[in-house]
């Protein structure tokens, strides 16, 4: 983990007032500069934090697009603001500036059952949209937990549980309107399942965490709703013989929608959270889509790989019901990690490592949270090599707050000498600049010229992803 | 289609006498400036035409780099080269300059079978790859139909037959090693499934067309051989009753392998060439991959909907042999084309349309091909929406290409208007920079942005994608 941001304001006190009076005469009320309104902009579900200097709540791209101009004349820093539940720091302003809040740009624009996309507004929320498109017997599968914005997902390129199926946002996202740092609209990407019409734009802002232009609209691919869609639970003595089944689960290509895996120390916390009363040891969680044959099917090959591993109780969740508090249990980890030490931070982090590394880096990593003497349950979207360490932190304790930072760099480290990345789907944001460069060296070179190039005046969400 | 290119070089004479002579120095027998050598690099399958000044053949990334730093600093073009097989006039040298020809960089350099992937030197072509992983029971499905190679591949974005199921190669390359303009090497992506840290690199030079560096290795995805794939042909009486089928079974989220489309000027030609006695009227060609049970469900319930739509004579192909001849005869199909005017030049094209306007394109697509009184077959990679015309040209008759191009802008526009792309799978090249502007408006700005940015002496496949 870097060091603490510098919080450096890079805008000038003047123009930063000058840029403020021409947002108030343009936004009017839409504009604020309250300290609440400053302080739940500035800070994520983590701890990072950087209070902007007002804040805006756009409507249309025409709102972001004036937003930008104003700011861009002042040379003003601009955030952009979706839900606020990444993880990373992305939202904190350490250099001042304004954060531009899309979160009441929520309207569907438009919804192409018979080609599988849509075209939302960037806060239009995962929920919302699955909500929307449920009547055309449609959804979108991507689902990072949180109850995101869409454009804050395009941003820090979501995925979570179902990514192992339907991929990430990169593979899901078919075009955006994206603001650019000199105030142009562009659209990027298009309506066509592929195309080789020059640079792919839109995989570019993808993931680049609103630092090379804010995205206003995403396009999206859509999926038809399985005719089934079947759960199932299993326990297993050990974490390896619960990684081997995930092992070869993949490498069978059986088209599974989900596998999680949650250590005995996260099972014990949902079980107190969610009253589940699952056996505290090493647990996966599976979802098959398909047609009712089919997900028979994989269900009965993925229960028998689970036996071979010394997997027992092999559960299937079949009704709705009991498969909507299975998947609710798994989403609430979080909080069910929080209610094991009240009163403690969550310090979230995540790597992504080749799947016949992942036993090596889960137990290694475990053993060191064992050595460490930290509360930290892992939970992963292990079908894609990817976990997540939640370690529960004493705000009060600075030691407590290094030892966490100290894991973290040797689980990254470890991840990086496996093959893997510093983050499989939480992103750079702030807390991961210096991971960056140790997995991608001279590269990193590469994107400061594309950033130097698209916002040469650094004004977009300046100090993430690379260093001002 | 765009104005015949300029061919003005871009480098004095002096600097490229330079250029050769320490290009002869370090690469010996392996720079080439002979006639024969210029021009088979000069000129692709189409007739694009522009030979380059010299061909050097690497073996390794570090001959690319220091054939980037010699030609770097005398400012000669260089132009990436793989089989040649391109269709937009990608490697024809139209500024001229030194072609780096990467086609004996043949090392498959690790395969990781648990992890399903590889990384291969940019010259290992598809079908050799194939060939190598085939021990492992795994395979690449990426196939654009010639037997190209998997840095050109990546280069253009290519896609083809499989995409339907397995995505193009923005979908399937994990990782890239790129020499860069300035004769930096750099590793973009890596091994994980997925990852959230910074700009995603490996999309931006995927479809580069050579023009922001050049990439010497290719880190793949693999997939495991199916336990069983089938394949099945059906007959249909109209073009909108094949049309149809298509879009149902995409909708119904049938997970199909391929999708081809024939119209009956294709089949007829196909019967001519590959002696197939099929009937003269559009037809479907189906591949269906999965376990036995998951394929039999998937071809019957595709039959029904066949039926439903007029199609007569649906038939499975369960044998490897009757599967593999019938999939020969469709990669036969430009050869087959080019056998109904023997003597002709193909003009291949290609759009793609959200699959709800694929019928109306392709409609209204053959009654312009009537109405000019071509002979001009369509093929498509129908479930991506993704058709293909290849216009018989009379070589000696300027007015006849006159008359290709006219019809090629007229489906490009008719495209674009249906919310498609200006090409799904070939690429821009010289071709088509015309309608990459038609289609992408402001955002071309940001292309000519990031290319500036990483090639500033605009020395990488200059004129390419856009113009000089």
């Amino acid at each position: 983990m870097s060091a603490q941001p510098s919080h450096r304001p890079l805008a000038t006190p003047d123009a930063l007032q000058r840029a403020c009076a021409r947002l108030k005469e343009r936004f009017g009320e839409r504009f604020s500069t309250a300290h609440a309104v400053r302080e739940h902009h500035g800070r994520d579900v983590t701890f990072h934090e950087g209070l902007p200097d007002g804040v805006i709540f756009c409507h249309t791209t025409e709102d972001v697009q004036d937003a930008v101009r104003i700011c861009g004349a002042e040379s003003v820093p601009m955030i952009a603001f979706g839900t606020g539940t990444s993880l990373e720091g992305h939202i904190a302003a350490i250099h001042g500036g304004i954060t531009i809040d899309v979160s009441q740009m929520n309207q569907v624009l438009e919804v192409n059952a018979a080609d599988l996309d849509c075209r939302v507004q960037a806060g239009v929320t995962r929920k919302q949209l699955n909500e929307y498109v449920r009547q055309d017997g449609l959804m979108f599968p991507i689902d990072p937990g949180a109850d995101a914005s869409l454009g804050g997902m395009a941003s820090t390129r979501a995925s979570g549980t179902n990514a192992v199926r339907y991929g990430t946002m990169r593979e899901n996202v078919l075009g955006l309107t994206v603001v650019t740092a000199d105030g142009r609209v562009i659209r990027t990407g298009g309506r066509a399942r592929k195309s080789s019409a020059g640079y792919d734009l839109t995989r570019l802002f993808v993931g680049a965490e609103g630092t090379l232009g804010i995205i206003t609209e995403v396009q999206l691919r859509l999926y038809g709703v399985p005719e089934a869609m079947t759960a199932a639970v299993c326990s297993f003595e050990t974490l390896a013989g619960a990684v081997d089944t995930v092992i070869q689960t993949i490498q069978m290509g059986i088209p599974v929608a989900r596998i999680e895996l949650l250590d005995e120390v996260q099972v014990k916390a949902c079980n107190a959270y969610s009253k589940l009363g699952l056996p505290e040891l090493p647990l996966l969680m599976f979802e098959f889509h398909g047609t009712a044959a089919s997900t028979r099917e994989q269900a009965e090959t993925v229960g028998e790989l689970a036996a071979g591993n010394g997997g027992s109780g092999f559960k299937w969740a079949t009704q709705e019901e009991e498969r909507r508090a299975l998947w609710q249990a798994r989403h609430d980890a979080y909080y069910a990690c929080l209610a094991l030490k009240p009163g403690a931070h969550a310090f979230a982090t995540d790597v992504c490592v080749p799947i016949s590394r992942l036993a090596e880096c889960l137990l290694e990593t475990k053993a060191d949270i064992d050595a460490t003497g930290a509360i930290a349950p892992i939970v992963g979207h292990v079908g894609d090599g990817n976990f997540h360490l939640v370690y529960l932190l004493d705000p009060n304790d600075p030691e407590d707050r290094r030892k966490a930072d100290k894991l973290n760099d040797r689980m990254v480290s470890r991840a990086l000498a496996l093959g893997g990345t510093c983050t499989g789907e939480h992103g750079i944001g702030i807390g991961k600049r210096e991971f960056l460069i140790a997995e991608h060296g001279e590269a990193v070179a590469l994107m400061r010229h594309i950033k130097q190039a698209l916002d040469p005046k650094n004004l977009l969400n300046p100090g993430k992803i690379l260093r001002v």
